[in-house]
């Protein structure tokens, strides 16, 4: 094992791309060769923590070398810590040992992120060779427990998609209720009727109708619509919301 | 350090103790004589992880190791891994060098509960003889970034309260609004106009009022209402709530 690095304690960083077709996740190639045999599992980008390094400055610094990005904004979620975590499956115990660093019992802290990764965007995001998105809902194995991390970490994208307006992050500025509809859909793995979700955001005051519609599509024209911070802050209440 | 133990992670329980007066929180005391001085700093319940333990069950383990408390819902809310965590009060290292655990980077996991301890509950609770409530709001000082800790816990049970049904649980099964604001304005640090608070929870469909008003009570009885979780479930939704 590397000098400097604290045995029992890893992050790992679940990265969410959202295209308007899929949620993706970052993952990377965990590369060795076992008795000739060359593999190439797939892994969340994630290492172990150094000595005297803050927990938020260990994400970022694994999140840039497994995968050259960097400058983004990484949340804290949950730590797992199962005895088991890393030894469940044979080919994890032999990369662990290849690697100087067999069957310890690693906690790892976890962040998740959102970016957008539309076509628009897409140029400007440049990972490293062994880095690729993969749609989150055809997930290939993956080592370790990283699955069950991930799937944490949709839950708490989920709750906070439903909960505050992070997705309007990744619509454009003047937007139309497909467009809004899609982004639901596609973060939630889910569907809605047509009819059903523009009720449901009917209700939000913070959605302004624009006198504009979109121009240079192929089909009806579809209404503008923008997304209000202030009315949001001025609006929102929960049923709870007694603060002062 | 005793063996079996990970030197770098720990566990710390922030339990939240409610009685209609005070949020209070449970802390013991750290116990150790330098110098020919006796010292009784406090802290929270907390210490380092067993090797094949799993975290949650590090939690239960520690809390009732250090305060006598068992079965208790603790939640996982943040773990902490500032490297000079421990390093920043020099009582806190004279300690650490005479449990031969000196300057290690210790990341800890924290957990948090609320449990009533008003009179109706208290007698059932049987705390080991260093463990003691203290108000949240005139904490004394407290060892290492326990406060930071606590501080951090509170904020999580603060919005768990403003979002979820947590407080009914610690009202009794009929109870009147004064009694509801109360609960509110003690966990939350604040205080509310009576007609104020009214007005913001009359739109709480699942409050529901009874026929029927205090008795033995000096002065003017006034109504009692239940929390219906059935109502609740129906009709409570968030702006964004979509889930199907």
């Amino acid at each position: 094992m590397q000098e400097g690095l604290i045995p029992n304690v890893s992050v790992d960083c679940v990265v969410f791309g959202f295209d308007f077709t899929n949620l993706n996740v970052l993952l990377i190639e965990r590369n060795f060769t076992d008795e000739g045999i060359d593999y190439a599992d797939l892994k969340l980008p994630g290492d172990l923590m150094m000595l005297d390094e803050d927990l938020d400055d260990a994400a970022a610094r694994v999140l840039k070398e497994n995968t050259g990005l960097s400058n983004i904004y990484l949340k804290q979620f949950k730590s797992f810590g199962s005895p088991d975590r890393l030894k469940k499956k044979p080919r994890d115990l032999v990369w662990l040992r290849q690697i100087d660093h067999p069957e310890e019992h690693v906690i790892t802290v976890a962040y998740y992120s959102l970016i957008d990764i539309s076509e628009k965007r897409n140029d400007e995001i440049i990972l490293s060779d062994n880095a690729s998105w993969y749609p989150v809902h055809e997930l290939p194995d993956l080592v370790m427990d990283h699955a069950e991390i991930i799937k944490s970490a949709l839950e708490h994208l989920r709750i906070e998609l439903l909960n505050k307006p992070i997705g309007f992050e990744l619509l454009p500025d003047k937007f139309t209720l497909s467009q809004m509809q899609k982004l639901y859909e596609v973060i939630l793995g889910t569907t809605f009727d047509k009819r059903n979700f523009r009720k449901k955001i009917s209700s939000m005051k913070y959605l302004i109708p624009l006198d504009e519609k979109q121009v240079g599509v192929a089909h009806k024209p579809a209404r503008l619509y923008i997304f209000s911070r202030e009315v949001y802050s001025k609006t929102r209440k929960d049923n709870f919301d007694f603060s002062v």
